[in-house]
């Protein structure tokens, strides 16, 4: 069986930053969050590909020990094009091709539906509740969405976030699902709604945990090679999912933790364009950049 | 004699946010920073102001023990406007009436001269070059610009930072300075000119300490109430300076406290307009928020 699963996409980006400009490299959430989890657990991935999708992209993942059944190929591989700016923060969508994405049916292979630790990448928030009614003995499910789906889906987004533990929405997501300036603010409508923990990416400045005793405030890793931010926040996500997997404690200080190796493995990711320094990434240079968030933050 | 001394602007401004919209409100680069100083030290004002400045303005910096014999009164008060848009994090400049400001003479009266912790606030850096000849033996020179000044005198800018030992600049600033992406780019190109600390200004999101041997990543702290973040910056830099001031250690441990201690004042002043909630500010409040930003962070 799968203990730890990752629902979401896979793509082939280009990609335009002032470093580069890439043409059809892999990408997707379900691919940048089960890399960062691979680092700390096995895990399945719950997605949908197309028959074109490479060889040599298939053979990245279970190179990791990711489990691949749960991928589903049709048709074409769902694109995405998009471009950053100068200051790198948020991403201009130049286009989206769905592809075979729309097919995707969202059912979990039997040995997947004992998974205990469950990501619910950015997808339909009604797919995402259709793996929520297949999962029999979840210990934590985790659940990460976008704009775009806050604009278009937000009452079903709501009833996910209901039926969730631990909540991932990036800061102008927040303001905007919550229509509020205030990130506390914001914290504590999504608490009020039922997950134990809402998590804020920040991208670069971090991200904020709330919980209802508490702040937790972690830092964010200043970059001196900083290339693509895509797949930052999914990488944050899996390599969190993938640390609380490994160690099955879900107490708060071990979250805390778990949103350091997340920051950690967000971090590197942001050193190249798609899986480029996440490939050569190792446990001995994770564990270093987690005790550098240590000394960094000491006061 | 004045131990410290905080030179900058003194103004009255409209100011407009989501939570109101104040008109000719008390405010200024060394107001705000003099008074979040005053916390911890007294403090001698460089600045100028209007014939017009309201006597209750006046009586409030003299009630903090804030010496204002360096406060030339010339003509009308500097007037300036601004609006800030729903995520808060940067001023709209609506209008700008430089008023007196441009007759300001930077002249030190003779017992400043020996201040040993200076706070250039944001004002011509002709001035603050000025400002500094006029120093016999300073302990710790601070300076902070803003945008306005990199577009027009980059040249003379430089020149200060060769002869300053801490420099203070928003991210956005520190980017555009050193024509750089990358934060840490940025703070090895400020070292480079001679400072021993570069600390960027991350708003909300906290800020940078950055010297030749380590990085410093201080939270932000996030507000439930949030009204104005006029005068923050100056808040974050006069808390500072005042800290240093009253506990005469540079040592990087004690600047690190120093800007936990600029960063608690700065998230109060946040709180309402203009001075509103400095006013009322007591020394157990300041500490409290203070062991509140030290459990935040831990993990």
């Amino acid at each position: 069986m799968a203990k730890t699963i990752i629902v979401g996409s896979i793509g082939l980006d280009d990609v335009k930053t002032p470093f580069g400009d890439m043409k059809a490299i892999l990408g997707g959430s379900a691919v940048y969050a089960s890399h960062a989890a691979s680092f700390f657990t096995n895990v399945g991935i719950v997605s949908i590909a197309g028959e074109d999708f490479p060889e040599e992209h298939k053979n990245l993942l279970t190179s990791r020990n990711i489990n691949i059944e749960g991928i589903e190929f049709k048709g074409k591989t769902f694109r995405w094009s998009g471009e950053y700016e100068y200051d790198m923060n948020e991403a201009k969508t130049l286009n989206t091709e769905l592809n075979s994405i729309i097919e995707f049916s969202a059912e979990l292979p039997n040995n997947y539906k004992d998974a205990e630790y469950i990501l619910l990448g950015n997808i339909d928030p009604e797919l995402q509740l259709k793996v929520i009614e297949q999962l029999n003995q979840p210990k934590l499910i985790a659940m990460d969405t976008m704009n775009f789906w806050i604009e278009s889906k937000k009452t079903q987004i709501i009833e996910v976030i209901k039926k969730i533990d631990l909540l991932l929405l990036n800061d102008g997501e927040a303001r905007q699902l919550f229509d509020t300036v205030s990130l506390v603010d914001a914290g504590s409508k999504a608490l009020a709604l039922g997950p134990k923990y809402v998590i804020i990416k920040k991208g670069e400045h971090g991200a904020l945990l709330f919980t209802n005793s508490s702040h937790f405030n972690a830092p964010g890793y200043p970059l001196e090679v900083f290339k693509d931010p895509t797949g930052c926040g999914d990488s944050f996500a899996g390599g969190l999912l993938g640390w609380l997997a490994k160690t099955d404690n879900l107490s708060e200080p071990n979250l805390r933790k778990a949103i350091v190796y997340g920051s950690t493995i967000a971090s590197f990711n942001a050193e190249n364009f798609s899986l480029e320094r996440q490939k050569t990434l190792t446990m001995e240079e994770i564990n270093a950049r987690y005790n550098e968030f240590e000394k960094m933050r000491e006061f």
